[in-house]
């Protein structure tokens, strides 16, 4: 290729990126450059400031500025409820929703024997030592409900002792407030198959 | 969002990329923080550098790391020959086939009025004067075979001096080498109407 140096080296960096390959690489450089230089320049020091000052929870694992999280440096919490998922994102949405008043536990991932990643790589061992310290009596699994998210809650399902600690898992079936229409065949399904009495 | 803020602020500068929304900048801010720190850093750097480095070339307007591209710094070239692309790839693809012995211009886009884009944006007047110093007498337009780019090939064709300036266009049809079944509909059909006494 005859195209410079540079822009070749800024084409490989943002091959970093999930998902982006050579070609859309080329494209967001080429667009980068010609169309968007201040937002180039902003997103090298966000991705600076990310990487200097965004460490992981002491006690959660989620990403977090300090040395613990806003959740976990808030003890009016329920200290008998942890709730583990896969993200911080997941963490988000459910305190979005307002319910919640436990704890949480970010795996950052779930298990995936073929990509490398053990119990130890999403923390199985501190997600442990967590339960223990806070006194967790019911611990709720709100990994994805995925093959692999699924297979991590059974992984550490028997990891937990059932003396102390109650396991549950979310509710699964049709979304509140939503139209039939919308849902997916395995959402419907399983719902279905989860029928209950009518309450009336 | 309970996300940090600087996490959010991550994620909003990552869509200043083409093609990231919302949902795709969360997945790389998480996979760059947890799995790829050291390509996060680098890509940073290198759009720090590319930033400071990287402008256009006075005459030919391809990125260039100095005043003239590679390109336009070589005189041994044929100053009657110019052929007008529209990114920096397409120069770079037409000098890896290693036929081409002239000049470019690389207008780093194409006239498109619904986007505000007009011919001062794409450098209309700068590839006239460029002709017009070169002694250009052979002008090659390789715009893209799309309506945008046809367009601008008409465009800038009407605005060339047809006493001094012959304007061609790459042959359009199969691809050499390649099987029919691989070449889309449109290729195909252009082929056939474009199609030649067999030479024997
Ligand atoms: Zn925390
Ligand atoms: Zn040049």
């Amino acid at each position: 290729m005859s195209l410079s140096p540079r822009l070749e080296a800024l084409i490989d960096a943002l091959q970093c990126l999930p998902g982006v390959g050579r070609k859309s690489a080329q494209r967001m450089a080429f667009q980068l450059l010609e169309r968007d230089r201040s937002g180039a320049g902003a997103l090298a020091r966000q991705l600076d400031d990310a990487l200097a000052n965004i460490g992981r929870c002491e006690r959660c694992q989620t990403f977090a500025e300090d040395a613990l999280c806003p959740v976990c440096a808030d003890d009016r919490r329920d200290g008998s409820l942890m709730c583990v998922v896969e993200s911080p994102a997941d963490l988000a949405a459910i305190e979005q929703s307002g319910d919640y008043r436990g704890y949480y536990f970010v795996l950052l991932g779930h298990l995936s024997p073929i990509d490398g990643i053990g119990p130890e790589d999403i923390g199985v061992d501190q997600l442990l030592a967590q339960i223990h310290e806070r006194g967790v009596t019911e611990l709720i699994m709100a990994t994805n409900a995925t093959v692999e998210g699924d297979a991590t809650a059974h992984y550490i399902a028997d990891r937990v002792d059932p003396e102390t600690v109650t396991i549950t898992r979310p509710a699964q079936g049709l979304p509140v407030g939503g139209e039939l229409g919308g849902v997916d065949g395995g959402t419907l399904s399983h719902a279905l198959r989860g029928r209950r009495p009518f309450a009336g």
